[in-house]
């Protein structure tokens, strides 16, 4: 079994051996009552999905977590969302369920979701890159989702020349420019008429509106040169786009896989490609989590 | 035993079961005879180590070739330096030394020596940066080098925002400003006065000369630039540089990880270092791929 805990939701599914789906149910995550509400939440949430029928066999559990997740001492160390500060979630998790638990990275495990079930299927150096309040990256290298300590793949505070600050107290950071909620943000302030989201400035610019069409552009632009670098670094073979943004299609795919290509030099050129998992992709990474503890060769395991 | 094939020598060396040094030998690189002359130099000198009284026990072979190296397929696929296109390097080695080979990259086996045995002991993130005539990188993640199908790493070719062409075709690498090369370039052309090489800048900048210092400065910058993205996106905790720019020392590490610390935020907070192993990194890194070769573990193998 396995939960992918959002700020937004909690998405919890169940799957066989085989990795077929034999149950999925989703939660609203009730934030009001600050940080321990939400781990009681979580807690209450895999009890009610460990008693489900689906579950009744069920040998190990998934979990994903946003924020900064120490998946070797199994803690949720920090959420901005969830308020969450050194929740030592994998050992709660195991008590109340009394199945052994894997926690991972909402972003991490979804990126490995991509990999083994997804758009990133096959091959063995790819992106995932979330596009949505924030940027953030799976980086897929020679199989294996890097890990980092819990820190790797920060796309979206890769400097791309600009000089807007970002929340983290730098200036041109990726993210800035290019997430969602940027071009949300940019889009208003210089067209002075306020938005309901990337999507909204995405539509205004397929209909010819002059400032939505600049936003976009910047963004992408912005993007290119981003995984120019990431390109550089760790030649993926496939970069997909996932998160809310990536539901623009081939408006955001077709004009940056062009700059991108036009900046490229030696690098290896990846395809770019949407997520095919959508925001089942958290879910399902946990549950590839569950399933590797299963796995006999501890030693191999990453 | 192992051989680290440069372009301008073959360092050769024969090791204990235990990692101790038996015997090391290095050879000019002799290029005028072409790729295929090169490839014929290197086999003999792959015979000769063979029939050292030293390597008589020796159970496996490890090879470093620089360029882009294919290390699951075994071959040298390319090499400005050598000349060198699709050569089945494994394959020529296994069959001179009668002893099964491992083929990898120069750079990567250098940091694998430096993470295994050097300056990023201890540690599973890291990057190791030789610095010379250009800039690479090997990248450590979870404690595996990572491959990227043989091209991962060029931090060289980070775009730290520049207008100067690199020898890429593109504009803005850091390669163009901070590799040794660069800066004796860059200094030659902004003072009028030829340099042999960085080292002299180095020298001319801690005696008071302006340009020097200003250029040296500017490779600072763009080195901490280059790096802040590489923190951002792999979170390493140690940064080992290389090369021959890395002799400079302190006047390269302190200025850099000051710079490097006022631009990070958020991010993992590295100690910069230099190398430790010197140019011996490549020979013993290819020890290294040599002795995993006699693992049991086959499949646990990167």
């Amino acid at each position: 079994m396995a939960l992918d805990v959002g700020g937004t939701r909690l998405k919890g599914g169940v799957y066989g051996t085989g990795g077929d789906e034999l149950y999925t149910h989703a939660w609203i995550t009730h934030r009001r009552g600050g940080p321990e509400a939400v781990v009681v939440a979580v807690l209450d949430v895999l009890d009610e999905l460990r008693q489900h029928p689906a579950a009744r066999a069920a040998e190990s559990c998934g979990l994903a977590a946003p924020g900064i997740v120490d998946k070797v001492r199994g803690y949720a160390l920090w959420s901005e969302n969830l308020g969450w500060r050194d929740v030592p979630l994998r050992r709660l998790a195991e008590e109340r369920t009394g199945l052994p638990v894997a926690l991972g990275h909402d972003v991490r495990a979804g990126g490995l979701a991509e990999a083994r079930l997804g758009a990133a299927r096959g091959v063995d150096n790819a992106l995932f890159v979330p596009i949505g309040t924030g940027i953030g990256a799976a980086i897929i290298a020679d199989g294996h989702v890097v890990d980092g300590g819990g820190m790797a793949g920060e796309l979206g505070h890769v400097d791309v020349g600009h000089d807007e600050r970002c929340a983290c107290g730098s200036r041109g950071c990726l993210e800035a420019i290019a997430s969602a909620s940027g071009i949300a943000r940019r889009y208003a302030l210089r067209s002075g008429s306020a938005v309901d989201g990337a999507a909204e400035v995405a539509r205004r610019a397929r209909s010819g509106d002059a400032v939505a069409i600049e936003v976009w552009d910047e963004a992408v632009d912005a993007l290119a040169a981003a995984l120019t670098t990431a390109c550089a670094l760790l030649a993926p073979q496939v970069i997909v786009l996932g998160g809310g943004l990536s539901q623009a299609g081939d408006q955001l795919v077709v004009p940056l896989e062009e700059r991108l290509r036009a900046r490229l030099t030696f690098h290896r050129r990846p395809r770019v490609v949407t997520a095919v998992l959508g925001d089942r992709a958290g879910c399902l990474g946990a549950s590839l989590l569950a399933r590797e503890l299963l796995l006999d060769d501890g030693g191999a395991r990453r």
